[in-house]
C-alpha cells in the first residue's frame, strides 16, 4: 500500500506553532501547546454553595491547563480543521471541520465551544483575568456536538454583521447519545457598528488605532436531563436534581457590549435563563450579569511599561429572580504583564466575593491567584 | 545531555498524511487524522436485542470517530511503527513494531486488529458501507496483543499465497493481564489465485485494469473470561453471563472471498463459532455470513460521475445453529461519493433489519444513515 | 486572526527525534515515541505481599509501555519544556516548563518525577536491568507538582556539586487539589567528587575515558492521606488503611552512590522512611538497599560483542525495622544488547525474590522477563 503520492512540503513557525504546508497550499498543519499554571490561596475555585466559605482552606499551586492544538486544513485552503486536547485530564475538548470557502457562510461540523457568550468563547489562553466571571458555571453552553452555519455580512460602514445558527445535539461535550428527539437550536446576531469586529480575545492587547464596538443578542433552547453544562459535559446547578431524558427544558438569553480603543477595552453580558421542570412542573428565572474594563495605563503615563494591563470585572448571579435577597457577587482586580501578548503573559489578581441568601448570613472571602500562562 | 547526533531531514505529504524523513532514509514519521461524521435516525447502533427495536427513537449527529495515526521506520527502513488513538474515547487502538525485511517472512510485535476478518481488518475509513456488517459484533476477535509471523509466497501465476500465524495474550485491547496460562492461537492462509494481492480496503475504487481474487481460510482459538471483543476489550455476547478466568473456551473457523474488477468489488465471509462454557459444560454454535458487491455504474453508464459508486449487502446471523427458528437479517443499500478516494468520501445508506425469535414476534426496522469520513 | 508572523524553520533528526527549529533559534520542538515490550513467567510484577507467590501464574505478553515525548523550546533558547505521555493508560505524566538560563540556578514548573532517587529518575527506557528494583515502590515519591530550583555549582576539581530544592503539592501525579495547607518540601545534595557528572542513565553505556562518581544525600518531608505514590498518583503500602486528609506525615532519608568508568558502573542506594499516622499516633520505620553493579565484557575479553553488558542487582527492603524477621529480598542478573544504545536495546533478565516473615513460612519465586525498549 505505499503510494507514490509525495508533495513537497515546508515548514515555519508563527503563532500557531509550527507549521508544516505543501507547496501547492492545499495542505496545511499547525501544532502548538499551551500549559497555564496557577497558585491560588485559600482556594482556587470559585465558591458555588454557602459551605465553601468555611471549608478548610487549602492553598495550592497546580497545572490549570495543558492543551494541545492541531488545526490545519485539506484539500482546499477553505476546508480547515481543528482539534483540541486538554492533556491533564484527557478530555478531547473540540474536534471540528470548517468550510469556509465565503465570509458571508460557513459552515463548521463536530464539537466545539458554542458562540453563545464572548466570555466562554474566548480561549482560556487570551483571557484578561485569571479565569472567567462567576456566572459562567450557570450561563454558559460550553461545548456541544453538531453543525452551524455562520458568517459576516460587511456593507458599507455601520452595516456590518456577524451571526450564527446551529443545530446541535444538546447533551454536552463527549457525548455519543442523544436522550431524546429534541435537538437544541441557537443563534446570535452581532451588530459591529463601527464597521469592523472585535477579534474573540481579552483585551485591547494590540492597541487598536481605530474604535471598534459590537452589540449582540444570543438565544438558546434546549431539552435535556441537564441543567448547566462544562467540559466535564451535562451536570445540574445546585438545587436541581440529576434529571431524567427531557426532564429540564432550557430558554436562555443574552445581550452583549463589547468595545476595544487604544488600549481600552470593554465588555459586558446580561443574562436571562429559564428552567422548566417538567417533573413537578416548576419554573425558575435565573438572572446574572458581568460588566469588566482593562486599559495599558503606558498609554497616559509613559514610565509605566508598555506590556502592562489592569483591568477589572464587576458581576453578579442571581439563582431565582423570584427571591431577591438570594444574591452572589464577585468584585475582582487584575494586573497583566504581556511578555508576548497573550502567548506569554503572568496575571496577578484579588477577587472578592460576596454570597447573600434570605436564611443564611452573608459570607465573604477574598482571593488571590498568579497565573503564567505560556504557549509554544 | 545535548547529544550532537543531528541528520538533515526533510518535510513533504502523502495520502499517509505529512511525512517527516532523514535523508538518509533511516528515520521517517509520517502523522495523520482521520474524522467521521455521521447522521443516522431512528438510531445509529445495529440492533442487538428484541428491545432495540421498540426503544425510543434517539436521532442523532455525532463525531462517530476521531483518529490520530502515527507511523514510520526507524533506525532501518524495515524497521516499522504505528500508532493509532481514537482521541474521542482516548483510547489506544493500536501500537506496534513490525520487522519487515523480507516479504515472505515479517512480524509483528504489539496490539493490533487480528487479520482473522475482512471486512474488521479494514480501517473504519476505507470502509464501503457506513459500518461494518450485522455479524462483526459477534464474530471479531477485534484488537489483541502479542506477536505474529506473517508475509506473502509468490511464485508464477495461481502459485501466490499471503500467510498470518499469530501468539496472542487473548483478552482483547488494552488488556494488561493474561487470566490463565493459555494464549490464543490464530492462524489464516489466503490464496490469491490470479497473482495479485487485493488490498485491505472497501470497493475497486482504484478500478483495476486486471482481476484480483483471494480465498481465505482462518481459524482461531482462545480460553478466556469473554465470549466476544470489540473496541471496549473483552465483553459478553446476548445470553453469555459475565465470566471468571478461563470459563469460555472458543473455536472459530471463516471461509472468506473477495474479487476486484474494473470498479466492481465482491466479498464475503462464512462464520462458525463454538463456544464452550466450562462452568456449566454447554456448547453452543453461532452461524453467521454476510455477502457484499459493489460497481462505480460510470463504467457502463457514462453519464454518471466518476466517483459515484453503489453498493449493497446481505447479512445473516444465527445465535444458535440447534434453534432454526432464531435469526436476525440485514439489508442495506449504499451509495458513495468518493470526493478524495476514501480519503474523504460521503457515504448515504439504507438498511432493512428483521429479528426473529421462536418465542417473540418478528421485528422491522429500517435505518437511515448519512455519513462524511475525511483525513487531513 | 491570521497573523502574518511566520518565520522559516528546519528540519532534522536526533536522538530526540525529529526536530524542528526556526532559523534564529527562538523556537524548537521535539516529537520522539517509545515502545517497551515485555514477555514475564510466571508473572511480571515484583510480589507485594506472601499471597503473591502462591496466585495462579499467568505468563503474558504485553505493550508495558507506550511513550509519546515533546520538547522543545519557546521564545529563547532556555525557556524550555518538556510533555510525556503514556499513551495505553491514557496518563500525562510529564508537564513542565524549565528556567536554564544560569547552569547553577535553574527552574522547573509543572510536574515531574521528584529528583529524590537516582533510580526511579532516570527513565523507564535508560535503565540497566528490565526494571527499577523490589524498594522502588515502597521509597519512590514519584511525580508530584510544584516547583524546584536545581543548579550545578562547578569549581575546580573535586569542588563540583548539584543540587535541587522543591516546594510540591505533594499529592501525587495529576492531582488538581492539596488535600490540606501542607506542602511537601525536597532537598538532594550531590557531590561530583571527581569533578565530573554522571548523567541519569542506566550503565556506562558511553565507556567513559575517566571515572565519575558522585555521594548524594536527599531528603524529603510530606503530609498527606498517601504512604506511597506511583503512577497511578497517591496509595497506600501493604498494611496502611485509606487515609483521611493529612493522616500520615512521612519522613525520608536517602544515601545514594554512583561510579562510571572504561564500562564499569556501579549505583547504590539507602533508604529510611518514618510514617507518623496521625489517626492512631503510631510510629513505624521501614528501610531499604539496593546495590547494582554492570560491566561490558568485551573490555576485557574482546571475543564478547561490544554492544553487551551484564548486570546484577541485590535488594532488600525492611516493612517495620523494629521486627527483624520481616524482611523481602531480590537478587537479579540480567543481559543488555545495545542495538543503538539504550533507543534499542534487548535485556533477558532472570530474578530470585525471597519473603520472610516472623509469622509466615518464607516463600520464593524465580521469574524470568524479556523486553525490547525502542525509541523512534
Amino acid at each position: 500500500q505505499e503510494k507514490i503520492d509525495s508533495t513537497q512540503a515546508t515548514i515555519s513557525h508563527s503563532s500557531k506553532g509550527f507549521v508544516f504546508a505543501t507547496g501547492d497550499k492545499k495542505f496545511e498543519l499547525q501544532i502548538a501547546a499551551r500549559l497555564q499554571f496557577r497558585f491560588a490561596t485559600p482556594d482556587d475555585q470559585n465558591p458555588v454553595t454557602f459551605n465553601d466559605f468555611t471549608n478548610l482552606n487549602s492553598r495550592l499551586f497546580k497545572i490549570n491547563r495543558s492543551r494541545l492544538k492541531i488545526g490545519g486544513h485539506a484539500y482546499h485552503p477553505w476546508l480547515k480543521y481543528y482539534f483540541e486536547y486538554e492533556l491533564g485530564q484527557g478530555n478531547l475538548l473540540d474536534f471540528r471541520v470548517m468550510i469556509e470557502k465565503w465570509p458571508w457562510l460557513k459552515f463548521k461540523f463536530g464539537q466545539w465551544k458554542v458562540e453563545f457568550t464572548r466570555e466562554r468563547f474566548i480561549s482560556s489562553g487570551e483571557q484578561q483575568m485569571v479565569d472567567r466571571s462567576l456566572i459562567n458555571r450557570e450561563f454558559t453552553l460550553d461545548r456541544q456536538q453538531g453543525i452551524t452555519a455562520y458568517g459576516n455580512l460587511a456593507g458599507r460602514g455601520a452595516a456590518n454583521f456577524s451571526y450564527w445558527l446551529a443545530m446541535l445535539t444538546g447533551t454536552g461535550r463527549a457525548a455519543t447519545f442523544n436522550d431524546d428527539n429534541k435537538l437544541m437550536y441557537f443563534g446570535r446576531l452581532q451588530w459591529n457598528f463601527l464597521g469592523r469586529v472585535i477579534p474573540f480575545s481579552g483585551g485591547d492587547v494590540g492597541i487598536s488605532e481605530k474604535p471598534a464596538a459590537l452589540i449582540a443578542l444570543a438565544a438558546v433552547t434546549n431539552t435535556s436531563p441537564y441543567t448547566r453544562f462544562s467540559q466535564s459535559g451535562g451536570g445540574q446547578l445546585v438545587g436541581y436534581e440529576p434529571g431524567s431524558n427531557g426532564q429540564y427544558k432550557i430558554d436562555q438569553y443574552q445581550l452583549e457590549t463589547a468595545f476595544n480603543y487604544k488600549g481600552f477595552s470593554w465588555v459586558s453580558e446580561l443574562h436571562r435563563k429559564y428552567i422548566l421542570n417538567k417533573g413537578t412542573n416548576e419554573n425558575t428565572t435565573l438572572a446574572g450579569y458581568y460588566v469588566q474594563a482593562g486599559y495599558f495605563p503606558h498609554g497616559i503615563i509613559s514610565g509605566i511599561p508598555e506590556k502592562l494591563e489592569i483591568a477589572m470585572r464587576l458581576s453578579e448571579y442571581r439563582p431565582d429572580l423570584s427571591i431577591k435577597a438570594n444574591k452572589q457577587q464577585e468584585v475582582a482586580f487584575a494586573v497583566n504583564y504581556f511578555f508576548q501578548g497573550h502567548k506569554n503573559k503572568l496575571t496577578a489578581e484579588i477577587t472578592e466575593f460576596t454570597f447573600e441568601d434570605k436564611d443564611l448570613l452573608r459570607q465573604d472571602e477574598t482571593r488571590i491567584r498568579v497565573q503564567w500562562d505560556i504557549s509554544f
